[in-house]
Parts: structure tokens; C-alpha cells; sequence
């Protein structure tokens, strides 16, 4: 097993990884910016090595900085965590010329996966269905307006290198396509350097069924279930839960299936998540796109199989084979996340940094997990994402979940700051929510104008 | 299921009950002493009422003063967690006359078993194997002498309504047996308002392995298997864990069958525990006593059977079936729980009461649970127990448990109060508890001298 992996990421994530690999008896490094000398993840490492200015570009996506971290500390491996460098197959690559492990999937794999348009036609090819849409990259409004015209609206424009929500479009007709199009391709330019867009029809209403697959360097491949992640707002993802009420045996086989199938037909290693659409009313799925990287929201999953996802992502990483087969895994019972974020829902959600004067986080009693990189007098820095916490709960059933849950967030208690816990709270206790009755536009259209004219 | 209960304890376990309820939607009333009106229990409960001064007589043990609170706020049962009043028959019985539900087992059984003399006498007749002694109660050491004279030494002499390591003398040779006699029935005089002792043949070395059964009112019991709480210093126990490493299946299904047949014998309902002296060189097991009342380490059967015992103790109360068969229940994994004390174990294990200026509990990962009653801020009063928190970690095997408890341990920080942490981060890394390697004597006998004999 490796001596000591570096962590290239902050907040829960990361410590997240640094328990995980204390646990396998593996030395941790913390990387941190300026703004996070204070941060948990800085204090529960072994060694900690500052790595730039509070601005990401300048400190967490620095690939140099965290290369040198790593060579001086002597890390063997690198965990890249979720967001910044996690998908960026360059880092991987320089990695590998180091001699330094990344832990996630081959540099390769992530182009494949990581750019839409590849990824699409691989699926194809792995038998893997996919939404009607556009063969290839698609530069021009003119090219975009023929290719909507053909598989019928609404559709969805994507960047090609897209992520985070960023140039993403929804087109219901026609005379909306141009402007839609030179805004998102705009966009996608900005945020990626790269104004390359997709187009496929969309598919409404719909749900964000996801499926968590592990592959070791030997070739086998298990897939640990299915998340429902349908309740988000902008694209971002707010309460997750598996398995998902709307996936019965006969298509969760199918999907489980399909998202082994994708992984196997790349030649997957490490931790994955294979994404899809569900049109609920005719039980069809397509393959939305693969994150090739450890999800926010794996904890759900981990209750329910039962395996530590992190541990085997630091495990395969060091050549070992799966500790678990198909098989063996059994799914008991069902989780829930809320995300927990810094954040005034009744002012369009925006981020509430400050200091925290009083924390209490829910505890005790069985089934419930808080993932969290607060303390007592941390100050949140206003720089990164606003997520402060993910509370997880498992219950035999739903119902019992949703009960842990409630009472979870009416423990929970962030003094100085503003949070969405009241937000979920209400969001839990939404009679559609309590039924499973939602796809990915329940929140935003019809839970939040509710939430918002309140009082 | 009941409207609403109260519960008439206080720490952790006062809180877990509560959490419990809650999340089977069952209100709560708190009790507490004017010692505990900063409580944690008192925050989370629905309402919360003072049944007297700081002393436990005359508020935590004062039957009329919770009977009265149970009344003016219409609970209609208690849950007397342990200690307290928990095996006290006297207050089951008042409960059952003002017609509130009593969580736990009858009256009657808790006399049966309650009474050490009896309780061997219904074990015997059940075919359950007892230690070879005294046949009934002993009043005179002229009659301790013969008998133990006729059992062999070492033999224990026990207070027959003893507890909590009161009334007990281990006496090695004839000449020793008069004088242990004398000072342990004047101690359970005083203790118990009851003299009369029993006397035992010493098992040595010996583990205490108990085992967890739950009765529902049909008349189904299940056991949730063993623990194993051979370490403990002054009969008081350290550190417990499920499953024993000193238990095979063979010796397993023996002893699981044994304790359900106790149960039966006396037609148990709720929650009990089976405590056994178990000699490992032999595999021969014999009954100590039964707890009627849930455990202190109960969370470590949750962890490795799923089952949630504090909401099974509610809803047997309420008259549901067990929402288990034994053959439902599927056993997983190692866990290990750590009790945190506010204790000085390098000066005697001195109570360490105060205020705690800065509290971090460890949390977040797989198979990790803290029980407690802290928060930053409070005042650990210097009338009750020095238990402050129950750490419990569940791994797929007992070394990946050990390794995540001494992570969760690290990560512990209690500030403002001297705790035992130290203590039990040295306890789970000495070779003999890794090994597994221990029996009663163990920590009092071979760890604690050198510990204390360190730097």
C-alpha cells in the first residue's frame, strides 16, 4: 500500500479522503490556498503544504504547485476529490510523467469520457442508448438550427467540454435556437476555452437516474446501484437518494447492466458514475454523460452496498484487486443526502460566508452521517463552492429515512451563518417530495415558487 | 403507536431515546434535575419538566416526581433507558397502576431476574448452564465457609441484589473468606438495604461475552448475537465489541441458543441481555446474570445486525410484533465501542466534572457513530456517571474497525476537561487488544500497570 497520497482539494472532500486513507494506514498531505490555512482538512492531515493564493486558479487547479507539494512530501499518489483538477486529464497525464499514481481513471479514458461527443459515439457503440441529437461538434448557429429542426424540439444545447451547468441551453422551438445558441457557445468559450456544442433532444419530464460503477485494473467492473438525483436546481443537485423510487428490479437490471457495459467497453479503472435520463412514463434511459471522478453524493451509495467507496478508489489505485464481487454486494434499506450550503434560499440562494459562532452537527443513534469540514469559530471563506456539509441518513425503508432526516436537520445548528437547512427541511417535508413523486424540474418549477411566497 | 412517552433519564442515553422516538414520530418529554437544566436532553425533547435537586434520589430515582411529570404532560409510557430506575420493579409496577406503559420487560420478570438466587434457579430449570455455588441465599459467613469449601476456590461472593460492581469480593483461600464475607454484606447493606449474598466458584481467566435478545408480546425472540465486554477495570466496563474473537460458530450457535432460552423460559419481552462467563480454554459457558433493560453497548449489536434496539424496545412496548425473524437477520462486519469518560485514569480515574470550552466529535466516513450529550459550552455536572460519549465504529473486519477507531479517537477533542481518550488510543494499540488476546483481568492486571508506569 502507498506510504503517504496527497490530497488536491479542500472542504468535506477532502477530508473525506484524509480519514479514509488514515483508516488504510496511509500518510496524508493536505494541499491549501491562503484563504484555508485555518481549514479542517490542513488540521486532520499529517503534513500540509500551502500551494497559492485564495483564487483556485492560483492554488487548486495550480498543477505545478501540487505537483511540487507532492515531490517534496515524498506523496506517492494523488486523490484529486471532486471538481477542480478531478476531470482534467492533463493533471493526470503529468501525474503519470512524475511517476506520481493518480487515483481515478487513465488519462485516456478521461478524454474519451470527458468530451460528450466522443463519449456519445463510444456509447453507441457499447450498446449503451443515447438521446436523439447531433452526430459531432456543432460550431454555428446555422449547422445547430438544421440538426434541431430534424430531431424535434425542445432540445438541449451543450458544451462540448462543458460541466457545472455552464453553456447549457433549453430551446422549446425554433425562433429561440439562434440566441440560444451564440450565448451557450459564448459562454462555453469563457468558461472552457472551448465553444464546441452538442445538441439532443430533450427529454421531459424526466428524471436524473445515475449509476455508481467500480473498476479495478484486472478488469472486473461491479456497478454498486443506482442514485436518484433528480431534485436540483440550475443543474445543480440539491437532495440525492438511493435506490430510487421510480427504478423498479426490471429496469434497475438494465440500468446496472448498460453502466457496466459503458465502463467495460473503456476499460474502466477506479470510481465512476454513469449518468441517465429516465423518461419515467415509458421506462426508456440514455446515457447522459460519465463522471470519471468520486460524486458528491457517494455516501447514499455506500450505505446502501455497504462498501467505502474511497477506500477501494485508494485501493485499486495501488493495484488491488476489487474487494468486492457482483455478487457479494447486498443493498439493504435506503439513504438519503441533503447538501448542506451557505447559502440565503430566500434571496436567490446567495452564499452566506462567515464566521461559524456556534456549531452543532446531528449525531447518534444509527444510520446517520454527517461529512462535514466545520468546526466551532471557522471562518467560511467566500472563494469556493458553498457547500458546508452533507448530512446521510439509512433507513430500513424510505419512510424511516425521511423521519432520520427530519429529525437530523432539527438538531443541526450553524450559528453566524445562513444555511439552507430550513430550505431542506420544508423540502423533505413537500408532500410529492414524501411520495418520491418528482423529476429533475419539481424543485425549480414547482417546489420553489411554493417555498418563496411563503410569509 | 404512542402519541407521546417520557423519559426518565439523562446523558446520552436520555438523547438517544429521544432521537428515536422522534424519528418514529413520537413526542418526548425530558425530565431533569436542577443540576441538568442546561442538558442537551432537555433541548431536544418536545417538553421537558424538573423533578427535583441535582442528588438522583431525590429527582432521577424519585418515582413519584416522574410518575407526577409522566401525568401532567399525558405520556403514556416511560423509558427508563439504564441505570436509574431501570430494573426497578417497584417503579414498573406504579407505571402498570396509573396505566402507563412501562418500555421494558414485566414486573414480574424483573423480580425473577432481578434476584441473583432466583434467576440461577429459573436458569437451571430452563437447562441454561450456571456456575457450580451456593444453592440460595447466604446470611452467615460460618455458612460462606462451608460452601465455598465444598465448591473449591477462587470463589466470588456477590450481593444477591447487587449492581454495578457493589457487594462483590473475589476470595482466593479458606482464609480469606471471613473477613471478604463481612465487609461485602455490610456493603450491600448499605447499598442495597439488603445483606444477603451468594457465592459463586471463580471462573478464571475468563471473557464476558453477552448476548442481546429482543421478546415482543406474541412470545417471538431473537438474538442479535454476542459481545464481547471482557475488557473492563473494577468490574466496569472499558471497551466492548460484537462479534467476540473468542466465539466460533459452534460455540456461537451454543450460546445464542442458550440465552434464547432463558428468555423464553421466563417469557421476556423487550430488550435483555444475557450476560455469560465464558471459559475459553474449555469453550464451557455458564450464566451470570440478566440485564432487563438496554445496554450501555447496544450500539455495537445495532452496527453488525441492522437492527435499531432502542425503536424495537418502543414498539414492543406499543404491542407490535418484532420487526424481525431471526432469519432476517444477517450478521455484517466487526464493531468496537470506546466509552469516553470525563475521568483523570492517570490519577485513580478521578471524575474530571466541568464546563467544556471546546468540543470537536469525530464523524463523517463509513461505520462511524458518536453517542453523546455534549455540546461546546456545557457543564458536565459532578453527580452522575463520568461517561460523557460512546464511541462506536463499525468496519468490514475487526482490523478495519480497530484502525477507523483509532482515526475517530485522534480526531476527538474534548477541551476544558480531562477525558480517558489517551487511555483508550493506547488500549486499541497494545499488541494483546489488536490480537485480540484478552480476558477480565486483562486491563486492570497487565495494561493499567503499564500505563500508569509510562513516563
Amino acid at each position: 500500500m502507498f506510504n503517504k497520497i496527497l490530497i488536491a482539494n479542500r472542504g468535506e472532500i477532502a477530508v473525506r479522503i484524509i480519514r479514509a486513507a488514515r483508516e488504510l494506514g496511509v500518510q496524508t498531505v493536505a494541499v491549501y490556498s491562503e484563504a484555508d490555512k485555518e481549514a479542517l482538512h490542513v488540521m486532520l492531515a499529517d503534513e500540509a503544504i500551502c500551494i497559492g493564493p485564495a483564487r483556485s486558479a492560483q492554488s487548486y487547479l495550480n498543477m505545478n504547485n501540487i505537483l511540487e507539494a507532492a515531490v517534496a512530501t515524498g506523496a506517492q499518489a494523488i486523490h484529486p476529490g471532486f471538481g477542480f483538477l478531478s476531470e482534467n486529464s492533463k493533471f493526470a497525464r503529468l501525474c503519470e510523467e512524475m511517476n506520481i499514481k493518480f487515483i481515478g481513471p487513465s488519462a485516456e479514458v478521461m478524454d474519451m469520457m470527458g468530451d460528450k461527443i466522443n463519449a456519445r459515439a463510444e456509447m453507441i457503440k457499447a450498446g449503451v442508448p443515447v438521446t436523439p441529437g447531433s452526430e459531432g461538434e456543432v460550431f454555428t448557429s446555422k449547422e445547430a438550427l438544421e440538426i434541431a429542426n430534424k430531431i424535434g424540439y425542445p432540445v438541449m444545447l451543450k458544451a462540448s467540454a462543458g460541466g457545472g451547468g455552464k453553456g447549457i441551453r433549453k430551446v422549446s422551438s425554433a425562433n429561440e435556437l439562434v440566441a440560444a445558441f451564440e450565448s451557450a457557445t459564448a459562454e462555453a468559450t469563457a468558461a472552457f476555452g472551448n465553444g464546441a456544442m452538442f445538441i439532443e433532444r430533450m427529454i421531459s419530464p424526466t428524471r436524473h437516474i445515475e449509476v455508481q460503477i467500480l473498476g479495478d485494473s484486472y478488469g472486473h467492473i461491479v456497478h454498486l446501484g443506482e442514485r436518484d438525483c433528480s431534485l436540483q436546481r440550475n443543474n445543480q443537485k440539491v437532495l440525492e437518494e438511493s435506490p430510487s423510487i421510480a427504478v423498479g428490479h426490471t429496469l434497475r437490471d438494465k440500468m446496472t447492466a448498460a453502466a457496466v457495459r459503458a465502463a467495460a467497453h473503456v476499460g474502466y479503472e477506479n470510481a465512476g458514475t454513469i449518468e441517465f435520463l429516465l423518461d419515467e412514463a415509458s421506462g426508456n434511459f440514455y446515457f447522459m454523460e460519465m463522471n470519471t471522478r468520486v460524486q458528491v453524493e457517494h455516501p447514499v451509495t455506500e450505505f446502501v452496498s455497504g462498501v467505502d467507496i474511497v477506500k477501494e478508489q485508494i485501493r485499486i489505485a495501488d493495484g488491488e484487486e476489487l474487494s468486492v464481487r457482483q455478487e457479494d454486494i447486498q443493498f439493504r434499506g435506503h439513504a438519503i443526502e441533503c447538501r448542506i450550503n451557505a447559502e440565503n434560499p430566500k434571496f436567490n440562494f446567495a452564499p452566506q460566508p462567515g464566521k461559524i459562532t456556534n456549531l452543532f452537527l446531528p449525531s447518534g443513534g444509527v444510520g446517520l452521517r454527517v461529512d462535514s469540514a466545520m468546526y466551532t469559530g471557522y471562518t467560511i471563506p467566500p472563494y469556493y463552492d458553498s457547500m458546508i456539509a452533507k448530512v446521510i441518513v439509512h433507513g430500513e425503508n424510505r419512510f424511516e429515512a425521511l423521519m432520520k432526516m427530519q429529525r437530523a436537520l432539527m438538531e443541526f445548528e450553524v450559528e453566524g451563518l445562513t444555511t439552507n437547512i430550513d430550505f431542506q427541511l420544508e423540502l423533505i417535508a413537500d408532500a410529492n417530495v414524501i411520495a418520491g413523486d418528482y423529476d429533475t424540474s419539481f424543485l425549480g418549477n414547482t417546489f420553489l415558487p411554493k417555498y418563496l411566497a411563503e410569509d
